[in-house]
């Protein structure tokens, strides 16, 4: 099969055209892609060489976000059709606000979490996982609960990193589960709380990988504790969240909009 | 001055309409906008819901990336002029590849890294964070060293959740600093090191948040060890990235790229 060579060139990270170009490339499942990233495209120097590539590469494709229109211009020269976001986009948004685009080297100053904010939520996160620290859930934006290996440190760390929420986890453990309401802890907290669950086949899949054949690991174990542990949510009314085929980031999305 | 209600409408997480619409808004510094997430419209019933706000709110945009063409017809229907980023951009992808686009959702199936692969990263890196296990640095994908707050883990934590990178990160005490080269099992997992820095004014004033007044955040302090550590970065030619004004983002894509 033929295997496509996919640019992704952007005049900074290259995060936004990277997902644009595999969201879009996702619609065509039948071929096959490889991509190349090209970030930091900020200089005419830049984009010439970038677009001399690219024309080099027989059957390239080329996604972009490039804000400067004068960065696009070596690309169209060199004969490269480039699918630029922006380009597409930006007459439109134009008409609708009646004013000029100014180009701004894809920054977004004043509209993204600051550093020290991201900085602070991630060090709360990483300060208060695992259950360390319980004094302080009080200072937290969410509180994710629920068992053993149910995904909620990724979670919190990507929450903390993405939006800068200042996010703990909190592990139910067996004798949590075996009380009739959760912990006291949790409960001063409440409306911050959000469970995480997953299916018990894939609970056990993941505790095996870390401790085989213990019985930590095993389906009836995973099978009880999520059991006790979902009591306890709908006794308590925390909005739960099955992860079970969720990738993080729809993970933490649910979280942000439940 | 006048602001204006941008939504945000996505079939899936909104994470890449959100970056597409922050990048596109910036370019237009002179106005105030307020973002509204609308993620999950999966259904044309959602759909149509998302449509009547949208068109109820006076002077709002829409920006989207709505994969199946079938959600965007309420929107059109109920006046809603929608920036949807495939419906720009799919054309030109499909006469290029001489294909139809299937729709599918937002799902990158196949090209993101899987759930599990990401965990594995971030246990790994939270495992290795700060100079813990150094036996194991022999597994990093990449090692970041630098002095202590130049904002390791963080960049850490991102390359691992966002690129499933096994990343460790070894702080340099002002013990190792005084050595005439790096520690020993550094050296020996040179070509995965990757060293950050910061400007001393900058460095100083994320230590004074956490340790007014002390030794540790004075600026000769911190000018001391910075130059100290860049010393020993030369000496090894570890490539060194000069984080002042970055994001982490930025911070993850020239590490990558380095």
């Amino acid at each position: 099969m033929k295997n496509h060579s996919v640019f992704c060139v952007s005049d900074h990270t290259g995060v936004t055209v990277e997902a644009v170009a595999k969201s879009m490339l996702a619609q065509f499942p039948a071929l096959e892609f490889s991509l190349i990233a090209l970030p930091f495209i900020d200089s005419p120097e830049k984009a010439q060489e970038a677009a001399a590539r690219i024309a080099a590469t027989p059957g390239a494709l080329a996604f972009s976000t490039l804000t400067d229109p004068a960065l696009r211009v070596p690309f169209h020269a060199a004969g490269v059709s480039l699918f630029d976001v922006f380009e597409r986009i930006a007459p439109a948004v134009e008409t609708a606000l009646g004013e000029a685009a100014t180009p701004s080297g894809g920054r977004t100053h004043g509209m993204t979490p600051d550093y020290e904010s991201r900085m602070d939520a991630v060090n709360f996160s990483l300060a208060l996982d695992d259950g360390l620290q319980p004094q302080r859930l009080s200072q937290a934006d969410l509180i994710l609960v629920g068992v053993s290996r149910v995904g909620k440190t990724p979670s919190a760390l990507y929450l903390a990193l993405q939006h800068s929420l200042r996010v703990a986890n909190y592990p139910l453990t067996p004798d949590d589960l075996e009380q009739n309401s959760l912990p006291d802890v949790l409960l001063a907290n409440l409306t911050h709380l959000r469970a995480l669950t997953l299916s018990a086949e894939r609970l056990a899949a993941i505790r095996q990988a870390r401790y085989p054949n213990s019985r930590y690991a095993s389906l009836a174990q995973c099978r009880n504790e999520l059991a006790a542990a979902e009591r306890l949510f709908a006794r308590h009314a925390v909005p739960v969240i099955d992860s079970t085929r969720m990738s993080v980031e729809e993970i933490a999305a649910r979280l942000r909009h439940s």
